[in-house]
C-alpha cells in the first residue's frame, strides 16, 4: 500500500468549490460517475486498472496539520473551513467495476454516491489512477495480442512520465497480460516477476564481446540471454553467442534458458538468419528475444512477415500509450438527492456524444448463454431488475433504429459494478495483481475476435435501459427549454 | 523534498550487471553520458528540466533492509554483493546542464563519473525524471510561445500518467512557462501558485445557472471567473454573467478580478461574441478564459482567427505532451579509466545519428556578442580550452562541408555544464521553482526567432571540437576493423 498522502493531489477548485458547498450549507447526497468516451487506438475495447491504488487513496484521504497550514496560508479559505478540512474523512459509497474486466465506452466504471463535498475532493486523484491505469492495461492487451501467445515484457520505465507513471503503468501492463517487469520497485511492491539481462555498456565495459558473453553466462547459468548488436549483430554478436552456448554445451553447463536479445536494426530479417545460425549450431532452443520501439502494430507486422522471435521487450509505445497517451475519463454529476429522493441530472452539449446520461444507474454485462460471449452491455437504473427468462430488446441510444432482440433463456446478465466502499467503510479486498492478469485472460476470452483485432474492430453494444432512456429523453427536453 | 526511496526504482538489468561488475571486480571509473536525439514536437530546441529531483534521488540512494530481503528471495544475488548493497552509497560526480536552459539534441544534459556500479545503478532513475520534465517544460514552453504573453494554467492533474507525472508535470510546466497549475500537491510542494474556479457540477448542483454564479461571486469577491458553459453559452452563461457583474458593480463590491472560462464550443466564436456582450454591457476588463484540449497549434490558430482570450487552462494535451509523449533521452557510456587515464568509447550503430560521441566531454553555448543570441553548441573534450579572441571554425560532424567562422572578438563562450556532486556530495543548490522559471523565459530570449517557430523551425548548430571530431574519427575506423 501506497503510504503517501495524496489527499492534496487534487484540483485547486475541488477545494474551492467545497468551500463554497459548506458555506452554502449544500450537504446533499450525490451521485458522481467515472466513465470514458473513446476506446484508446481506436480499439474494441479496454481493460479497466487502477481501483487498488483508488481504494488505498480513499482509505487514507485526510488533511495533515501540515495541508492545511499550507492551505491557510493561501488567504482563501475561512477557519470554520479548515477546521471542517481537518477532522474530514470519506463516508460514501463506492461501486466499482473490478481492474481487469474489458470496458466500453459511457458506462460507469466507478460510481461515487455521498455527500457533495466528500463527493467532489476525490473527482481529481479517481481520474488520474483510472486514467493512468486503464490507458496501460489497455495497450498491453493489445500489445500481447499482437504477440499471439509470445511472451511480453515491460520495460518502459526509463521513458515513463516520472516514477509513478513507470510503477503504477508497469502494475497495470502486468494486468493487460505482461509476463513481467523490468522495474524493480514495482516487481516488490506488487509481487510480479523482475526481468531483464544486461545492457551495451557491459559489452563495452569488457574489452570485448566474447568475454562479456562469457562473464555474463558464468554469472547468470539459469537464464542466460545475450546482446548481440553493440557491433555487428551476424557476423559479431551472434557468432560470439554461439561459441558461448558452445562451451557451455561442452562444460556440461547448458542453462536452462538462453538465447539472445535484438535490440536494433531489421528485426524480421536479423530474427531469421539469427535464427537459422542458432539452429545450425544445434541450439533450437536458444530463444529469441527482441526490443526496439516495439508497439502492437510493429509486433504484428513482424509475425506476419515470418520473424523468428519468441518473446518481447517493448518499452516506450507501452509505458506511454504513444499513439493516445491519454485515456480521457471524465467524473459527471448524474444526480443530487432531494428530500430523501435521487433527482437526476443531465450535461449538455453541442456535441450529442458529450451528453451524459442521467440519474443513479448500474451497469449489466449480457453474454449469449452458449459461447459465453459478450453480447451487449446494459446500462440501466440501478433499482430496475430483470428476468433472463423474458425477450429483451436491445437498441442504440444514438441511433434508435439500430435493434436487437435477445431471446429469453439465450442470455445471461450480470451485473459489473460492484460495492467498494459502503458509507466510507472498503468493503471489496483486491485481488493480487497476478490474480488480476489471470481474471483479465478470461475477460478477454468473452470478446468475440471481431472486436478484439487491432484494427477497425466491430464496435460491442453499449444499451440503455428502457427506463433510463425515457428518463434522459425527458430530462434533455426539459433542460432545452 | 521527495522523501520515497527510489533506490529501487531501476531496471532490474542494471542491479544483474551490478553483480557482475561486483564479480569480476570491474571497479574501473566510467564516464557515462546522458543526451536526447531529436526535439519533441519537431521543434527546435527543448528545456532541461528534472535536475533538482535527481539530485534529491542521488541524496538518497541506498538500499533499506527491505530492499535487500527482497532481493535475496530472487535467489539471484550473493550474500557478498548484497553486504555491498548494504552499504551502498553514491561517490562519483556529476555534472549537468541547469534546469531551465534551452537545450538540443546530442548534447550531455547530465555527465556521471564514477565507479561503474554506482555510474550504472542510476542510469534508469535519471533517464525516467529528466525525460519526463525535460518533455513537459518543453512543451508548456511551446505553449506559452503559442499564447503570445496570454498566461498559460496547468490544468492536467486528472489527465496525466499517475500522481507523479501530475505533479513533477506541473513542475515542469511551471518552469517551461505556465503561470500557474491546478494541482495543490504541486503546489504546495514548489511554492508556485494554485489555480482554477469552479466546475460544471457547481453549476449543476445549485437549482439554476444563475444563482450558482451568484454564490461564487458572494464566495470570491477578488476573483471571480464563472464557467458559463453549461446550459448555452451566449444564450445563458454569457447573459447571467453579466448580470452577476452588474449587480456587483451597483452594490459597490467590484471584483478586482472577474471574468469568464469558455469551456466548450467554438472558441473563436464564442470568444468574438462573448467579449461584445461583455464590452457592450460596460465590461471591458472582464477577462476571456478558454480551455478544452487545447495545444499550441490551437492556440496559435484561435489567436490568427482574432479570438478574444486573455489566458488559456491546457490540460492533457501539454501534461501528456500528446503529440510526443517521450523525451526519448538516453545514457551511453563514453570512456573507461585504465590505469589512471580514460579511454573514450564508441557505441557503433546502422544509424549514424545514433553513433555515440566518444570521451570525457564538456558543452559550450557559443553567443554572439553583439546580440546575446546563441550561435551554436560547442561540445569539446572536457580538457580543451579556448580563447574567445581567437577565430573559432564550426563544421557539422554530419556534414562535415557546412562550415561557419566565427571571428574571433564577436562571440562568447560559456561553459554550461556545471558540477553537482563531487566525490559523492552535492555542490550545487537547485533554485526555487519561480527562479528556474524565471531563467528559462531568459534563456528562450537567447534563442532568434527562427529557432522558435512552432513548425519548421531552424535547427541551431551543435558542433564537435576538432579534438573530439578526430578522437571519434579514429574510434570509429578502429572498431570498424
Amino acid at each position: 500500500m501506497d503510504t503517501r498522502n495524496f489527499t492534496l493531489l487534487t484540483d485547486f477548485y475541488e477545494l474551492t468549490m467545497m468551500q463554497g458547498y459548506f458555506r452554502n450549507n449544500v450537504t446533499e447526497r450525490v451521485v458522481f460517475d467515472l466513465f470514458y468516451r473513446q476506446n484508446p487506438d481506436d480499439g474494441g475495447y479496454a481493460v479497466c486498472a487502477g481501483l487498488a491504488n483508488v481504494i488505498d487513496y480513499i482509505k487514507s484521504l485526510h488533511f495533515d496539520y501540515d495541508d492545511i497550514d499550507y492551505l491557510r496560508g493561501l488567504n482563501t479559505f475561512d477557519e470554520d473551513f479548515l477546521d471542517y478540512l481537518a477532522s474530514f474523512h470519506f463516508t460514501g459509497d463506492v461501486y466499482a467495476i473490478p481492474e481487469g474486466t474489458v470496458i466500453f465506452p459511457r458506462e460507469p466504471l466507478i460510481k461515487v454516491v455521498g455527500p457533495i463535498m466528500e463527493a467532489q475532493l476525490v473527482e481529481t486523484a479517481l481520474l488520474n489512477l483510472v486514467n493512468h491505469q486503464s490507458l496501460i492495461a489497455t495497450k498491453a492487451a493489445r500489445v500481447c495480442y499482437a504477440a499471439r501467445g509470445g511472451g511480453v515484457m515491460e520495460f518502459g520505465l526509463r521513458r515513463a512520465q516520472g516514477p509513478d507513471a513507470g510503477t503504477f503503468g508497469a502494475r497495470a501492463a502486468i494486468i493487460g497480460g505482461c509476463i513481467g517487469t523490468s522495474n524493480v520497485i514495482c516487481a516488490k511492491e506488487y509481487g510480479v516477476p523482475a526481468l531483464g539481462t544486461h545492457a551495451h555498456s557491459w559489452i563495452m565495459s569488457f574489452g570485448d564481446e566474447l568475454t562479456a558473453f562469457r562473464r555474463y553466462a558464468e554469472l547468470y547459468p539459469n537464464n542466460t540471454t545475450l546482446l548481440v548488436d553493440t557491433y555487428d549483430t551476424l557476423r559479431s554478436g551472434v557468432p560470439h553467442a554461439i561459441q558461448v552456448f558452445k562451451e557451455l554445451h561442452d562444460s556440461g553447463r547448458m542453462p536452462e534458458k538462453y538465447g539472445i536479445r535484438l535490440d536494433s536494426g531489421d528485426l524480421a530479417y536479423l530474427s531469421k538468419k539469427a535464427r537459422k545460425m542458432l539452429d545450425d549450431a544445434g541450439f533450437p532452443q536458444a530463444e529469441i528475444c527482441a526490443s526496439s520501439d516495439l508497439d502492437e502494430y510493429l509486433i504484428d507486422s513482424l509475425l506476419s512477415q515470418g520473424a523468428c522471435i519468441d518473446s518481447w521487450g517493448v518499452g516506450t509505445n507501452l509505458i506511454t500509450s504513444k499513439n493516445t497517451p491519454a485515456f480521457g475519463g471524465v467524473y459527471k454529476l448524474a444526480a443530487v438527492e432531494q428530500d430523501n429522493t435521487l433527482i437526476p441530472k443531465i450535461k449538455l452539449s453541442e456535441n450529442p456524444a458529450k451528453i451524459t446520461n442521467p440519474g443513479n444507474k448500474t451497469v449489466y454485462r449480457i453474454y449469449d448463454k452458449e459461447t459465453g460471449k459478450i453480447r451487449a452491455d446494459y446500462i440501466t437504473l440501478a433499482e430496475e431488475t430483470f428476468d433472463e427468462t423474458e425477450d429483451l430488446l436491445l437498441f442504440d441510444s444514438n441511433a434508435t433504429w439500430k435493434k436487437t432482440l435477445l431471446k429469453g433463456g439465450t442470455y445471461e446478465m450480470k451485473e459489473i459494478l460492484v460495492p467498494v466502499f459502503q458509507n466510507g467503510q472498503c468493503v471489496y479486498e483486491s485481488p493480487t495483481v497476478m490474480e488480476i492478469q489471470a481474471y483479465c485472460k478470461a475477460q478477454l476470452d468473452t470478446m468475440w475476435e471481431e472486436s478484439r483485432r487491432l484494427v477497425n474492430p466491430q464496435e460491442v453494444y453499449v444499451d440503455l435501459s428502457d427506463k433510463l432512456y425515457e428518463m434522459k429523453k425527458t430530462l434533455l427536453n426539459e433542460t432545452r427549454q
